[in-house]
């Protein structure tokens, strides 16, 4: 199995199915079939078989997947099961958020440093780190292999961040700052925005708003029994 | 246009391509097609195309989508061309970085009360309200009209705290926690994973160290020139 045979469009599926499997595992499920694992994630089967194909993954007709091996072979696949060192930039609520972060070490990425600008943050222990001067950047990217960037800090200033986070060598960078960065073709750039849950949210609070306003009106409403599209 | 008739998957993917259209927006970028909006979100672009269809936006042959209107269309499928009142449980680093977070008030998302349990944090103000205390949810919830909670408090107490939402008449709930939750069916439920773009950016960057170390053998190193797949 070659990592570059895998298409972009998989690679941003792959840690969805993940999410899934680790739940299902933990309701201690150990087959899935691909239609349920494709209901779950918001895909159809087909691609699910697909893209599980590139991991040379087959499943049994009739029983579905190993839950645990499908485990082992997406995580082996995005690179998880070695540990990658991160190091987190701004260490305002949500850097100081992530820094404490379960989720993240769970997946095997290691916060190995905390930097900011602050000099009432510089010294101060979070998380069992030292909070160091974002001037020691490129020191500590080598001396920890620092993999990936976490950029946590206000949007004036993200994009200068960004800029020191490439010079002292760093290859991909996780943007949680609500604006647009600009970086080298060789830098993996990828944003976070907290809100696009919200939006999938809103979309079903809106129609049971309007499904509750249609029963009112004497119609039959359906709350508490809406089916699910697939 | 129905809300019920847009597919959960469809759903799903709108606020990606939201996201990619307000960025381009920002660019001042006035019509895209199908095609860059399809790399950018990391679907085929016949599949671009189906989904904006059941908003019934179609583009125009040889010039693409116009991006405000496609913003708008989005918007108003999605239910953000009004206001939902949220209401934050949990105000530790988490909760306070949510609280803040200017991502929610672009999109429309309101936070109208913050809840904890804590004593030493009832009472103090954050980001222009007073926390309350978490008893107070069910008249909080009444007078604000509270659409969606937002749960933001230790794995341990997740539980507890989404069945007091619910209890409350809560019919949307956001879970940061790393944790499984259970709720009635009558409820929507979503899970904001912040590991999930990191495992993104992990297999790039496995990728990226494996063409080094081919370089390093004699081979032709590609970094810094990789194409993107699509």
């Amino acid at each position: 199995m070659s990592a570059r045979a895998i298409p972009e469009a998989t690679v941003q599926r792959l840690p969805v199915y993940l999410r899934i499997l680790v739940d299902m595992a933990g309701r201690s499920t150990t087959t899935i079939s691909s239609e349920a694992l494709a209901a779950s994630a918001g895909v159809n089967s087909a691609k699910v078989r697909k893209d599980l194909s590139f991991l040379g993954s087959y499943g049994t007709r009739g029983v579905g997947y190993d839950v645990d091996c499908l485990i082992h072979q997406i995580s082996r696949a995005l690179g998880l099961t070695h540990d990658w060192s991160t190091a987190i930039v701004g260490l305002g609520n949500l850097g100081q958020a992530l820094a404490h972060y379960g989720g993240f070490a769970q997946r095997g990425f290691r916060i190995a440093a905390l930097l900011d600008v602050d000099r009432d943050l510089v010294g101060q222990r979070m998380a069992g780190l030292e909070v160091l001067h974002v001037d020691e950047i490129e020191r500590v990217v080598k001396e920890e292999e620092i993999a990936i960037g976490i950029l946590a800090v206000p949007e004036r200033s993200a994009q200068e961040v960004a800029d020191r986070m490439v010079a002292a060598g760093i290859g991909s960078i996780l943007n949680f700052a609500p604006t647009l960065l600009s970086v080298p073709d060789h830098v993996s750039l990828r944003k976070v925005d907290l809100s696009i849950e919200l939006q999938v949210l809103s979309f079903y609070e809106q129609r049971r708003q309007a499904e509750a306003t249609l029963g009112e009106r004497g119609q039959h409403g359906e709350r508490g029994e809406q089916p699910e599209p697939t």
